[in-house]
């Protein structure tokens, strides 16, 4: 048999491959087998070694997401468990809405050793590229992360995030009528500042930015292309849009 | 007069100095003047050019922080203004208790050219050596984050916070207490893990977990070394401790 072998989760970043960390690239560089998803630059594949086996395991139209990840999870642990340093590469930070925590599960029950890289998250990529602060003293005291459907489809639990100043909103495309007027319904100002930034940090990236009426009116309906995350909160105005709140 | 400089806003990481992003270094190496905050890493402040001017901007036991930041950003504005490559190095990510928009405010304001490279936040960071995902299918549809002390002394609102199946805190090192009673005092289980991760990817980190009972009781007071965050949720039971939802 063997030596074991092990996985690494690495968080890839937002988009551009420099968003890499230098410990994911170094992680990246020494694998045997890399499994990415779609979101993966192909500058970063190519700094795999020559002789690693590179496998697309990002979702494809019409998949059935659970069995697609049950198959991730098994050709990860089959290689590791063959002598090989797996490491799956994932778009943004593992941790957020990138189903790491069933990797790492499936890991520890196949007895395999599973190192986390951190990543750039999306969301504070998005904020970067937008030059939006996610806190801001007197403006944003915090903040809260939400995907626009939940896994049974239903949506947040808007007025329930009413204590958080900010809201990120992730995978939105195709629901920002929703959220626009899901956050109105629990309180918020029509007129609430809101960000909608796309593709950030790749050669595509655009920043729309508009109200939570504008966007609960459908203004944005089939203008806006995934991946993209929406900032809502008065900090979405952006740069200098904010009012200086000390001397 | 001089050409005109620049201002780089780096988010440096959690701490361990391979988790700078390859952007993120690249401009350090490039920079004339480096202000850099007391939680950046030794190892990375060596990688600046050899006559880069290197300035701790960091805060100091007794600091006026209002005249502190001021400092920092007339010093930045000063040195680009008269031609340098200014990089802000920070601690995380800048958009997020960094006082980054602040320090992008003062750019625009100055006419001076401000470019954000977003960096890993503590957030994933503690959740990545923690084995957590912040994220969970049927566990965790979203997280919320907060700084234990508002500006003006104040806590969160935790009810307000009550649609985030997860609550990281930031800064909570004298305020676990306080953050276990809020808590339960609005309704969440007070069995509900929690897990107190200090010094997060450095030689030093460590992971405490417990419940918001334990916590609120002051078990954990003067033994949690800052800086830390604190995951409460279902999640934070960590590694293979959460429930398999689906097949």
């Amino acid at each position: 048999m063997s030596a074991p072998g092990r996985v690494t989760l690495i968080g890839a970043g937002p988009g551009d491959p420099d968003l890499i960390t230098v410990l994911g690239l170094k992680r990246l560089r020494a694998a045997d087998v890399v499994l990415h998803d779609r979101l993966a630059a192909p500058e970063l594949l190519a700094e795999a070694k020559a002789d690693a086996e590179i496998v697309d395991v990002g979702k494809r139209p019409g998949d059935d997401v659970q069995a697609r990840q049950r198959r991730i999870e098994k050709l990860m642990i089959e290689r590791a468990l063959a002598g090989a340093h797996v490491v799956r590469l994932k778009g943004g930070d593992p941790a957020v809405f990138g189903r790491g925590g069933e990797e790492i599960e499936a890991c520890a029950a196949a007895g395999v050793p599973c190192e986390v890289v951190p990543g750039v998250s999306s969301i504070v990529a998005a904020a970067a590229v937008a030059g939006i602060p996610l806190t801001h003293r007197g403006v944003s005291l915090g903040f809260a992360v939400v995907s626009a459907r939940n896994a049974d489809g239903g949506e947040p639990d808007w007025a329930g995030l009413s204590g958080a100043d900010t809201v990120v909103v992730l995978m939105p495309s195709r629901r920002l009528e929703r959220i626009g007027r899901g956050l109105i319904a629990a309180g918020r100002r029509p007129a609430t500042p809101v960000a909608v930034v796309e593709r950030a940090t790749t050669t595509e990236q655009r920043t729309v930015r508009c109200t939570l009426q504008t966007l609960a009116a459908g203004d944005f309906a089939g203008q806006i292309r995934p991946p993209c995350v929406v900032i809502v909160g008065d900090v979405a105005a952006g740069r200098s849009r904010f009012p200086r709140t000390d001397g």
